[in-house]
């Protein structure tokens, strides 16, 4: 295998996620950042520049007004992509969508559509939906259960990709000469019956030139880690040292190895914030104005969400961490659990934790383009990571990255030059998928 | 009321549907028009440039290797409208969505992004879906009923409708001065308990320029009509007469006044493929080799169709039409009762029924620009319809469209000679609705 090089994706929430509820004040964000695609195909066509593998669109679809600005008003993924795509050319596209609450055929039909409007550049970031509020928006009174959420995502991944196999390869010769527009012996129904989903098929679209949408994952639990090791091409994931970063990273590989996957392609990309300045003294001093106090009550708020959206305004705050039972069951548990755990390890009160999830927000990449740099380059050659998924608000700090950083590493070979394909796959060095159907004629031809 | 102008909507079925097996071979057309952005951005600016109301997409998701061209390979329309949207600014962008196999959470969502990624130019064409095999592409083994069809349609929209109303106007004051990015009293929750849907809200998407995307819907059957009646700001149908239309429009209208909603504000916009030619006699001419007989197979096939793609190959052309029971009762119910009625009305042959449906695919425009301006006139002045929506293939009959006749019909005062506004509402001529909550709260203060 060639010496890859570093992969970045840029994940675009202008006006701000969770601990960034001051970010929409910046002079540079128009307050509706949001939901103006202008914003998105400049950030895109910036990222592009720099040769970024892809732009990555989170998502989420419970609200309640304390929720961070980003989440209270924003495109849904996939429409807002497809609008990216005709005003870019290199660059990959990955956008959220859940399998909690789509129809495979739907997630397949929507995909694929924006796997050929870009000419191959279209990812698929699988989640199965933390928030568990969202249930009430589709008809049920609670969320799946871990297991069933986890079994239904395998399931309906499994489903969109056999959909994606509905046309093999050539199956449109589109002969005006010959007047053959296309060849039905290369069509195939899926007739999927399983667990969660019936669906027959076959998908009313072709293949794309890199035969089918990437796949992204995320998700930290022990269910999400062995979904990402079956069905992803890419993890996106959250680290907070080089040794964290790691251990992540071989427990996925070992896992995928214990799938027959090739552990090697799959790729780790987390995510970051970095915090670039002229000197790493300046960039703490940037990262401590970013994270200062004055987020205190928001993060208590915040601190609700993995479990449902608990009230912890109502607690003492110098009192210990409270006993939540069984709250946050069926959203974010694992997060919720290993805030639970740390409470009671340590002892802490509720004033320590909302100070510990403000600071375990700090990115690990703070300081000069070349301590940046040093850094990231250190975390990628340790096997921390394969890339970087970089958050995008401030269009003049990422461009301290894209400006300032990336250029040190590609002096170094550990960023790219330039773009090795024009497709999404092509760039990630993922091969093409054969059709199924493809591969089943040709072992038929070969015996 | 003042005089409305002639509506104009393009139809965009690059490759072909029903009837049209050769279109394809036109050597203006590339043959992957179906799934080439490229082809709808450029019909898009086409019909933008001659002052077109909207761009319309149909769709269906059932396909078999019988389909027409267009269908077996296609966008999903709004994926495809997103893309169209950022290369267009006034044009409006119809899309097709069933009620019968999404969310409407999702499709709120999808449509609420279009519509502020358009700057309020979205439509929803509104469908229950005809083709009864598309239930197997979403795990069921056949599809709604009619009543419980058309009872989730009205239901969906009117929930989809109620999620838009989920921000009130001016919900973001976005006051980077006073720090006020959002006003948490103008958000509210739907909280729907239907029969058909359970859906808690509220949607996460503040409202666009027009307010809310505009409902078109089509159906022809007493259910379908009702349906117009209660919810469409525009209905798109067929009409093969001056007469058939004016009844058609006396039909909605007298069901919208029963309903106590304002006959005037309901459009009717039937589709046409004008033919046009230097002279009346080229273009009868250019008719007749367009509906030729070479296309009696395929029209064989296609008569399946309503009858859930029934094979009528096996029965003696010559024989009387056969007897089929059942057949299409959950597919296009009205259209296969039709055809059963003509054939048995008439004692007609499986021949003559399909050499009817050959006919009755006729256009009932087919002249010199003139002969064509005037029948538009006729059909307009008549009350037969409130626009056309045009069949766009090739793009050079389009250009006879947009560049011969409508110049007559703008001289006339029938077609506009310029957009009035930059919202497909505006354009239309239909009013903002007031978002429900705001309603409330000034009949409260007006006490």
């Amino acid at each position: 295998m060639t010496r890859r090089t570093l992969k970045l994706g840029a994940v675009l929430v202008g006006v701000g996620g969770p601990g960034q509820h001051h970010t929409w004040l910046s002079p540079e964000i128009p307050g509706d950042a949001s939901v103006d695609i202008r914003w998105y195909i400049a950030r895109a066509r910036q990222a592009e520049a720099a040769y970024f593998d892809h732009v990555f669109i989170v998502d989420s679809q419970f609200i309640t007004p304390d929720s961070p600005n980003h989440y209270l008003n924003r495109l849904e993924p996939l429409t807002l992509l497809s609008a990216v795509a005709v005003h870019t050319s290199h660059i990959g596209l990955v956008g959220t969508l859940t399998t909690s609450y789509n129809d495979p055929f739907n997630v397949a039909r929507r995909l694929a559509s924006l796997d050929l409007i870009s000419g191959g550049r279209a990812g698929w970031n699988v989640v199965a939906t933390g928030d568990g509020g969202t249930a009430g928006n589709y008809g049920r009174t609670e969320h799946y259960d871990y297991a069933t959420r986890y079994g239904r995502a395998l399931e309906h991944v499994r489903v969109v990709q056999g959909l994606w196999n509905s046309y093999e390869e050539g199956a449109f010769p589109r002969d005006k000469a010959a007047g053959v527009f296309f060849d039905r012996t290369k069509l195939h129904a899926l007739h999927h019956v399983g667990e969660h989903f019936q669906v027959a098929g076959p998908l009313n679209i072709e293949r794309s030139p890199q035969g089918q949408p990437v796949i992204f994952q995320a998700g930290d639990s022990d269910e999400g880690r062995d979904l990402g090791a079956e069905i992803a091409d890419a993890i996106f994931t959250h680290a907070r040292s080089i040794e964290q970063g790691v251990a992540f990273a071989r427990d996925i590989r070992a896992r995928a190895a214990a799938k027959d996957r090739d552990p090697e392609q799959i790729l780790i990309v987390p995510g970051f914030s970095p915090i670039i300045a002229d000197t790493d003294e300046e960039a703490r001093a940037k990262e401590a104005a970013t994270v200062g106090g004055k987020d205190f009550d928001r993060a208590l708020k915040e601190l609700g969400r993995p479990f449902g959206w608990h009230d912890f305004t109502r607690y003492d705050l110098d009192a210990p961490f409270p006993e939540l039972g069984d709250a946050g069951d069926r959203s974010f548990r694992t997060q919720a659990d290993a805030i639970k755990k740390l409470a009671r390890d340590n002892g802490l009160t509720l004033r320590q934790v909302v100070q510990t999830t403000i600071e375990s927000r700090r990115s690990p990449f703070v300081g000069s383009a070349r301590t940046v740099a040093d850094e990231i380059q250190r975390w990628f050659e340790a096997g921390a990571l394969d890339g970087l998924n970089v958050m995008v608000t401030v269009p003049s700090e990422f461009a301290r990255f894209t400006d300032e950083v990336l250029p040190i590493l590609r002096e170094r070979g550990v960023a790219r030059t330039g773009y090795d394909a024009a497709t999404l796959r092509g760039n990630l060095g993922l091969p093409i998928p054969v059709s199924t159907h493809a591969r089943a004629a040709q072992t038929v031809s070969a015996r």
